[in-house]
């Protein structure tokens, strides 16, 4: 058996994941401002919600997620055709994501990145966008913003073979 | 001066809160199904997001909510007649929530209604529904879905006149 390739973790930034979609964090706000009579700061329009094709509305969900054990074999990249799909933590821990480019699925281990989010950031995947399914290291609930409607919004491709992983 | 009359603050649940909105939470879901291969669990659809009128688009924006201290009057009153607007708590704390229903104004104490929210919920208040701004008695950040667009989606009154307050 061929020894499992480790995908490097980089640290996310807006820059690193502007192909991809946006983060959703205080700290990546351009418009900020005092609302509530000063009780409370609006960190304004974090994320491009995109849910609207073939009669596509906007739904807020919330997925459990499963925990995995290090080193992370890589199993499996999804995209949604239809719609973009934002995650919110709300366990209070960092996670991460692998992700690749818009378009054809991706075909060879260097076209994913992997990095690790933030435990106070959620990302918002455009449109089409392969992801992998989500990836914690503990139990944790996110809130979810994706389309919801009729037809075709998931594609799969298994990439088990690849033989892939994240390591700690 | 006379008396603060105390508003009784009411467990919340569905059924108390249907005049008024959704409750995003995992107990909430009629539909719960597993993705990613056993991965996940999906709590599917537990908001009406209704953004879309006078050409508004969905947002995501974080609120940044300062504590109150108890008591805590009641100030002021709001509704956004162009859309819905869901509030999520990131920071793990019950949180308070304060409605009236959608039309008028309210006009008077009576027609307020004060819910104490646990903190792994998060409340969708449907187009036109009166609130009073965020209420936590320590800091809190909310994941916030509503309306982006132009047109006047605030209306607000001042009650601190009526002084009403909630009570530990």
């Amino acid at each position: 058996m061929t020894q499992p390739i480790n995908i490097p973790i980089l640290p996310i930034s807006a820059e690193a994941f502007a192909s991809f979609g946006q983060l959703i964090a205080v700290d990546q706000a351009s418009r900020v401002f005092d609302i509530n009579a000063g009780y409370a700061t609006r960190f304004h329009d974090l994320a491009q919600v995109d849910t609207a094709l073939d009669g596509g509305r906007t739904g807020i969900s919330i997925f459990a997620a499963r925990p995995r054990n290090w080193p992370i074999p890589l199993s499996v990249m999804e995209c949604h055709p239809l719609g973009s799909q934002a995650f919110m933590p709300l366990g209070g821990q960092d996670w991460l994501v692998v992700v690749a480019r818009p378009g054809s699925a991706p075909a060879a281990i260097d076209q994913l990145y992997a990095f690790q989010v933030p435990a106070s950031m959620g990302v918002n995947y455009d449109r089409g966008v392969w992801h992998h399914p989500l990836l914690v290291t503990q139990a944790c609930d996110f809130l979810v913003i994706d389309r919801i409607g009729s037809g075709n919004n998931l594609q799969e491709i298994e990439i088990s073979r690849w033989g892939c992983q994240l390591a700690e």
